[in-house]
């Protein structure tokens, strides 16, 4: 049976075929839909989902321009379904999917360098309507260009009201007598709920979809966290076939967009409920079924995980330290040979807790230690707006997205066009020759000798010289910057040989660019 | 023979006997005095010196009231001197030396506690008479009371001028044809002194003398640096005897002084030209020849010294990495059961080098930190005031002394006040259950559990809470202060019990101080 279906898509675009099938019993769980995609480059077996309301969906992504075709096959239906399209050339915003590139750099599949600066709102696909669609606008006139959120709903500080959506069938726990102690917060509350861990709620992953497509139309990434410990439903504490369950449908829903990365936690090593064989069991699930090899990785707490796993693609980083993170990005680099993310770095904030409330200024800062590094770090926000707000109904970014209040963004867009004009689009890396600037250059092939730097960005971070005398040898010509990455303004300062000194003002927060002339 | 001599001195005053002794050959070398001094609790054989114009010097602290008798020896003089004298009370200002007390801190020794809070002037000793009363007079208006300099002169970038006075009789190199260019000042640049070791210039060590006695009777420490690698006239190159006959000098003239400290060396680690057994030797020299157990120890470059030998008294800590430094105060203590002192943070300045150019906020947020650890933090200042003043000129006050200019010292002075109001008198220590404040409390010798603490000093460094809230238990009463470390005022915030919060208003550098009402 042929399907009335799309017959053009975009390389890289999001492929789906909705057919009815079987209603009876559990249809998430007592049924399974597959589909073959075939180009002249490619054919990948994919497995589809129970989408609600007696629709079954397979979702594919054409890695290829060209002509396709699918059959769909499986027990949800007595029907084989089976089709054709073109993958038609990409739009000027899509650039492919983000993989891996000269070890500890990305790039999109199209080969545009990706130099990731994210956010977090942990829970914004859980709040209302209109704060998602703020969340949205917000992102727009910001520069981020990954943002890390839970499909799961979460429990925590500031975050007491129950999501829009569940994500299952049943009836959450009541918390009207909840002690709001910061104190109290850890204690378990999972009694009183009532899930069915084998029938999802469509409502609660459709919306997802839906914002996952409107981030990848905006050119974000989605870091989809799987798994966190700030829960108190109980999804945290599934059993392993529960959890293999929801991460399959988790897969067959959303492998296919190209903007989505897999997180399997958020600070795994505070769910208690798991081991690391948990983490490693679920890691394999997604291995045996992401046809797309979508990038893969698993954020901390006190501890990293041991990112020397194969299956991780890049280090999900929470610093471990708060004076000390992004400082660390070169010995991470070298231990573990895989690009270095940093997802929490402390957030600009005002709250009552360490992790949530610096300045703008340390945020920066944190950002450009990172990025000189050849590290990538990312933003949240915990601003209170009032003392008065300092209670359950708070919007904070961090969490339920809504409108950025900060410092920080700003600064970070005007990094991320610094970052835009790296030559040659490989990233940064540390220059360990300089004891006291943070100095990035470009992170070549042949990173041996002095010889291959044709650029050098200064960072003086906390310091705050009144000048700065440089050196680099005695014949060639540089072309020299003075940035102020604060003010976010970038000075000429003219063409300089041998030894030669700039006047960089006694202020914290300047940067010197470097480029060697032809 | 009986001289004329004073015959009342300060129970921990400086007693000095000169007498007149043979001047052919080289009377520094050639001849020795020593002199016996007895009172009812103590009797002492100490060392004594060749000052120049035929006059020999012995010099004595009376630990005790009451009288003294003393006898005068050696081969100086054909004659024996003797004579007696009374020592009295010591006067108000006077608290006798600093010792260690309660295994990390320190007190006088009349029992006050002592909390060093010491700055450094490295070669403020060889600059003109004019800018030495400078300094005198900048440490009138300030708190530090206790100062770090050099004995042999310095040769470094901002330090280019010969001394006022050499330590040896002799001539210095010519630096006419010195290339000022940052990267070459380490060049090795000996070559053109001619200095005789074995003769001191006593006019040197005069104005060292009136130096330390003037910082006695302002209550200021002086931690004398014997050896750095500072140098382009071969003093951190002399050999092993000379090394040796130069620290019996340095003893025989100042030990006597109660307010005096060994500090073997700046920078132990850059001295190449000696080894740790040559630090060895000379830490032995000044044990058997210090009757008076001065404070040592010996100041690093890259590495600690080795601070469990035991002859050193307390850690004396250059910090190892630009972000964090004081932050290891306590694992420090717990390494090496001593008290830590922190000679080198960075500076406040914003000279080319990274030593020297942080604000007035980080240092001052530097000394918070180890304050509230139990450690005791240095203060140094490299504030150019104008670009023109990057040369060979300018005064520093890191080095040559002068006037301040920064914003730490007033902060410092108000942290001071702080520390003095800690109750019982024995210091701080670090609290590890605050993982997001840095916690000091009383370090009592009973510290095994929060119930002896009646004293929390919270202070947020960099982080910037819009509101705090705290719990120690249902039934006690605290009085709770806020403090602005940075705008050093003190805000009573009254009592409170159980679960409470205080509005900390979401800047940096704040502290709430949390007594337990009786």
């Amino acid at each position: 049976m042929n399907l009335n279906f799309n017959t053009k898509v975009e390389r890289w675009g999001l492929y789906e075929v909705r057919v009815p099938g079987k209603t009876d019993g559990n249809p998430f769980a007592d049924y399974e839909i597959r589909a073959v995609f075939s180009g002249a480059h490619e054919r990948k077996d994919v497995i589809g989902f129970y989408d609600g309301d007696g629709e079954y969906v397979v979702r594919f992504m054409p890695s290829y321009e060209g002509e396709y075709t699918f059959s769909i096959s499986g027990s949800f239906s007595e029907h084989k379904y089976s089709g054709n399209f073109e993958a038609i050339a990409p739009e000027a915003n899509n650039n492919g999917y983000v993989q891996v590139s000269n070890t500890y750099h990305f790039q999109y599949a199209d080969g545009k360098p990706y130099y990731p600066l994210g956010t977090t709102c942990y829970a914004w696909v859980h709040q209302d309507e209109q704060l998602q669609e703020q969340t949205l606008n917000t992102l727009k006139i910001n520069a981020f260009n990954k943002i890390r959120f839970c499909i799961f709903p979460k429990h925590y500080d500031y975050n007491f009201a129950d999501p829009v959506t569940f994500p299952y069938e049943g009836t959450p726990c009541d918390i009207s007598d909840l002690n709001r102690h910061t104190m109290a917060l850890y204690t378990e509350r999972k009694s009183g709920n009532s899930w069915d861990f084998k029938r999802f709620n469509p409502q609660h992953f459709k919306n997802i979809d839906k914002r996952i497509e409107q981030l990848m139309k905006m050119g974000i990434e989605a870091d989809l966290i799987l798994f966190h410990p700030y829960d108190r439903w109980g999804f945290d504490g599934m059993g392993a076939d529960e959890d293999d369950f929801y991460v399959k449908y988790v897969l067959a829903r959303y492998s296919a967009y190209r903007n989505v990365w897999w997180s399997l936690a958020n600070e795994y090593d505070y769910v208690k409920t798991k081991t690391i064989d948990d983490w490693e069991r679920i890691a394999k699930v997604i291995c045996d079924n992401d046809v797309y090899n979508r990038l893969r990785s698993i954020h901390n707490g006190p501890q990293f995980y041991d990112f020397t796993k194969p299956w991780i693609t890049h280090c999900s980083c929470q610093g471990t330290d708060r004076y000390k993170s992004v400082e660390y990005t070169d010995d991470i680099r070298k231990k573990y040979n895989k690009p270095v993310v940093w997802d929490e770095i402390l957030y600009e904030g005002n709250i009552n807790l360490g992790w949530g409330n610096i300045t703008g200024e340390e945020l920066v800062r944190r950002f450009w230690e990172a990025a000189m590094r050849g590290g990538y770090p990312g933003h949240g926000e915990t601003l209170l707006q009032t003392i008065d707000e300092a209670v359950d109904s708070s919007i904070l970014w961090w969490s339920h997205g809504g409108k950025l209040h900060g410092e920080s963004p700003s600064r970070i867009a005007f990094l991320s066009k610094i970052l835009a004009e790296i030559p040659d689009g490989q990233g940064l890396r540390f220059m360990p020759e300089y004891w006291d600037a943070v100095v990035g250059t470009i992170d070549s092939a042949d990173d041996k000798g002095k010889d291959v730097n044709d650029y050098y960005l200064f960072y003086f971070s906390f310091l705050r010289p009144l000048y700065r005398n440089l050196y680099f040898d005695e014949d060639s010509e540089f072309q020299v910057d003075l940035i102020d990455t604060w003010n976010m303004t970038i000075s000429d300062q003219g063409v300089f040989k041998g030894h030669f000194t700039i006047i960089t003002g006694g202020k914290p927060y300047m940067a010197i660019r470097v480029r060697r002339l032809p």
